[in-house]
């Protein structure tokens, strides 16, 4: 509950159908280039100057990693290289991230806050797929020309024991 | 297959790519109402008659309580009250409803005919994320001047056994 | 990663708001016929002489049926309806098929190349839903009239080892 708190949406303006479209395609093509392992396109995506910050991930043994707080594209970047080449050579998973109930909000002509439901979903080769986990997601959007980039993201896991 | 074919969309008129997406928009919106915790403005989005009906829901011992309808604002905001403190109370656990495969038709200017899966995703503290339930929703939504508004919904559990 | 590099989107050019959502609206529209047994009214979804192909499924005893190819609209109705008879008699299921993260990239005026993940959700009745498949599809689209067909489409399974 904190956590979707956190997207704060109430106070801004709606936006109208067409750019809340313009938003669905934008997560649409943004997660795309990551599933694709386009890491670097994926990063393009973000502002020079973006900020990452998500919870550490619950280990297998129960143990948490501490949180992470990525700052600018090049560290945005190692991190989502380290995470997709660890995976691949551990397990040959495939992951698909979903993101669902987007929500946009309008701070100004050219600064959205937006909030969305996270799903990530892993399958192991000749085996099943699961759902591996369930996230929270608020981003600041800013309009670079006629592109939109994130400019902070935060990713809030539903499994951190918020009490 | 039956609760699909209660959506009876067949027979109605589709709407256009700017009214879906806005319609798209409504329920990403009401359901973050939900999920924030804030049932009395999620309970506005219903009109003030509104009809909810849903099955029962299964118990852990395989029981299943009785068809639930609820009538007007009232009722619906004391329903999801107490439904979101228990769980809270009991468990700890992060509930996201997600809505897909949304399909829209006109019955006229001023009211549509909605159906949507439904996916019920569960997490518990320092656990993994967890399907829950999966489910089937048909709305009627009436205009009240420029918002839109639940007149009636229907939700159809998936685990019910209709044979 | 290999699965869906295969929507080649990149060089496509991208369309707007208002078709992206149009397409989402096709997506939902056509899904839900299936969903409501509407096997010949679904296939009326895809050009005469479409083509389907995707992996075969992993059978639960780890083997895997061969990759399968209909071609044109009597092969995938007689594929569909064979499919959901089996199920239908085998068990009771309910089957949902999610379509998420969806891209559109325009190949001319009347052609366009989409890619999508899919999430199968199976029920079985007074038993607990369950994520049963996660896929990446490819369609081509093309315009007939005011509507749009699916001219071919290909579904890969994320099961499949593409070590």
């Amino acid at each position: 509950v904190s956590s979707s708190a956190a997207a704060g949406a109430g106070a801004l303006t709606e936006v109208d159908a067409a750019l809340y479209a313009e938003i669905e395609q934008f997560y649409a093509g943004q997660i795309r280039l990551l599933s694709d392992g386009a890491v670097r396109r994926w990063a393009e995506t973000f502002t020079k100057e973006a900020v990452f910050e998500q919870d550490g991930r619950l280990g297998q043994d129960g143990s948490r990693a501490p949180r992470a707080v990525w700052r600018g594209r090049a560290d945005i970047v190692a991190a989502a290289t380290a995470g997709a080449s660890g995976r691949a050579q551990a397990t040959g998973v495939v992951r698909r991230y979903w993101v669902g109930m987007l929500t946009v909000g309008r701070i100004d002509a050219d600064t959205l806050r937006t909030g969305y439901y996270g799903a990530l979903v892993n399958t192991v080769p000749d085996t099943g797929a699961g759902l591996f986990r369930s996230t929270f997601g608020t981003d600041v959007l800013v309009r670079d020309g006629v592109e939109w980039l994130v400019a902070h993201r935060r990713i809030d896991h539903d499994d951190v024991d918020r009490g």
